[in-house]
């Protein structure tokens, strides 16, 4: 996304880096209000998804503007579809960082998530916060090595969320159905995580090789 | 997205009505499988999300390919844009049908719905059926009216979302975890088609009003 003959696009790639980090930050955010039962982090997070809004209405705003130019080329344009497809994927990552800040709120005083899963849910957003950062990093390098980094990340998401089903299923879970559904909810939410870095890691792929994958489209759950 | 004096973008058109066909089909027969615990159409509703996804690749093409057009306008820029983001999300109603389909097929020779939930899930297929189908009539059409419908609908599909947690969280509720854990996926899955209906919805609109209205982002489950 950082072709050095075309300035306009240089822009783009900071207004889609700077929400990479408003979304890495909110993933923070949402785990540490779920693994605290903090009500103030939650609706902290809860409000911060309109900031992730705002930033693609203008990210999208700037990307047609460069559309409609005489001037674009046919590999800008491909750039800037791209770049359309990129601001979608991170404004999803708000919202499901927001939907995670809500479970936590839903449960306050509460604590949504059980004492023996607080481990894999600290994983969970820890790995969810570094994929979101290693995006922002290939967009701003296009180093495609970080596309490989970022589809073993998203597996290892897939693995953690697997075993949380494994526990929350086996015979020994003594949680309630009202845990199991959260907990279902929030595995989903973070396993998703995973798979719009993959996305994105597939536009970024697609603008520096010419080929595209279709990735990460298929969780098993 | 039927401008009478821009005849390819018509062409885009077809292309995402026939897309709206696919899905609705698919969202249809994914609900038969689960109620009746049919493998085979299970198999085929899966099988089905590969056709969605090669018509997604065959529309973004033609649309990618009229904007690189010199003689592209301003407004068909637009209306390009939105088919981008329309494509998408039919993309994704695919990959929700096939997700359902494979819960369906997870728990074969059983129905991972019990009989108590049975209406339920029939009146959520039916109605993301329906919903999926005035997309495409909208797309035909460009009738605002079918927007706030497609609104209202979404509302319907919502409350039978909640009354199905209220069912699974209630005090009479007999069932396991592990169908706590299908019911909040499946569930879930079918809410998401109605958001994804909405964002259509707000997409065509915006085409004929110049307004966008951001909805159908914040489900409360």
């Amino acid at each position: 996304m950082q072709p050095t003959s075309h300035e306009p696009l240089a822009n783009v790639v900071e207004h889609l880096v700077a929400m990479t980090e408003q979304v890495a930050i909110m993933i923070a955010e949402a785990t540490a209000s779920l693994m605290a039962a903090d009500l103030q982090r939650a609706e902290a997070t809860v409000s911060a998804d309109k900031a992730v809004n705002h930033a693609q209405d203008e990210a999208d705003e700037t990307i047609i503007g460069l559309m409609t130019r005489a001037s674009t080329y046919e590999g800008d344009m491909r750039s800037l579809v791209a770049a359309l497809r990129i601001t979608t994927d991170l404004e999803r990552m708000g919202d499901l960082a927001s939907h995670i800040a809500k479970v936590a709120r839903r449960r306050y005083p509460d604590r949504a998530v059980p004492d023996d899963l607080v481990d894999t849910f600290a994983q969970l957003g820890s790995n969810c916060r570094t994929i979101a950062e290693k995006t922002g990093l290939m967009l701003d390098t296009r180093d495609l090595a970080l596309c490989d980094e970022i589809f073993a990340d998203d597996q290892h998401i897939n693995e953690l969320h697997r075993s949380l089903f494994y526990e929350v299923l086996s015979h020994d879970w003594s949680g309630t159905v009202e845990q199991a559904v959260d907990l279902t909810l929030l595995g989903r939410y973070y396993e998703r995580f995973g798979d719009h870095a993959v996305l994105i890691a597939g536009h970024l792929r697609y603008l520096v090789t010419g080929t595209y994958v279709r990735a990460g489209a298929a969780p098993q759950r």
